[in-house]
């Protein structure tokens, strides 16, 4: 079975550099469980590329597609934060995935914009990355991003 | 002491089928922990009733009353994701549940709409149900339901 | 290195009484990790000061600078719960913060108005405090209030 990052060669992708956080925050906390386990917890990674964010209200001022290619961008943020942070090849499960889509009131699909993220995950992570998932709707987002995703991991410590 | 399922009856309530994850991500994940004890991650839960989606924004569209009535729905699908995962007889406490409200900007009754929910998670469960929360509001959710709520449970494994 | 409640001393602020839950749900909940150390969830705490809460929408209701007054508030009755469920200096990280801001559709800056709960935060707690965050924006929040605050942390039991 290929590695992840073998995946994401397969998939034309490559990491970007782990977003800094831009104030008194960190990009990950670390709790360990013991056992040789640890919940990684990721702060929200808004969708950016190329240090380009992509913003924009959906599906007003971008369309679903656009905003898939936003819930994609932060994903592979997201998976960034965790090679950083752990390795992508130690995490054993993406716990849980909570997506905010900035958007107007009468859309509903916010589902379908946040597939992009998870099936990149599972694309790249396989079964470990299958995850619960929130999919919600946000009225305004930190500098109009479209998407912002914040993630939970549990991952091998050794 | 009544048990979960005893309790259920009582209220002359049955859990529904755990409903579908829509995509690719999954219904719950388990986090274990040692000791015979694991967190369980609920993805988000749609304000569903009998396969029909309770739609509507609170609380131009649908009532305060029919809000708590669909936060209701809500959370009988969280209690129906942990049945399937863990066994409501093993559940050790409800850790958090998150509540967002479908709702015009004017709103602030989200509480009052989600006390629904967190009444009848308490009533099934008795202390172990007793959760932190936060209620929210959201200017869309998924399919235009009006609640959906996430929750995370500590539970025994054996 | 002085201690945080030396620090809070210091910075002229006094922990609140830690809001009581106004429902069927309770402030905190710890979750045993074994080794001595146990998760904290804290319930949403809203902006509110000396019992008033602090209401309005950003920025067309009150300013930036308003709101970062209420986010320094809700950060505090965050650090309030914590004290009262397992003592600041008992503190090993503070694991997550997720904060919402009330704001119109237009409005960018959650970022400026949490660093204002993310600075105290680390003022009080030193590098125990450096958490991960995601800022975002509701449309409405419980009673009006302009911030609202869930936080996890890693604590010592022992």
């Amino acid at each position: 079975m290929a590695s992840p990052h073998e995946r994401l060669r397969e998939l034309g992708l490559s990491l970007p550099e782990p977003p800094a956080a831009v104030a008194a925050y960190i990009p990950t906390r670390t709790v360990p469980l013991g056992g040789g386990r640890a919940l990684v917890y990721v702060a929200g990674q808004v969708s950016s590329k190329g240090g380009q964010r992509l913003v924009g209200r959906c599906p007003d001022q971008v369309s679903v597609e656009q905003a898939q290619e936003a819930a994609h961008a932060a994903a592979l943020n997201v998976l960034s934060q965790l090679e950083s942070a752990a390795g992508l090849e130690n995490i054993e499960q993406i716990t849980q995935l909570v997506g905010l889509v900035n958007c107007t009131p009468d859309f509903g699909d916010q589902p379908r914009v946040m597939n992009a993220a998870s099936d990149l995950i599972v694309q790249v992570l396989g079964d470990a990355g299958r995850h619960t998932r929130a999919a919600l709707g946000a009225n305004a987002l930190p500098f109009s991003v479209t998407v912002e995703i914040t993630a939970v991991a549990l991952v091998r410590t050794r």
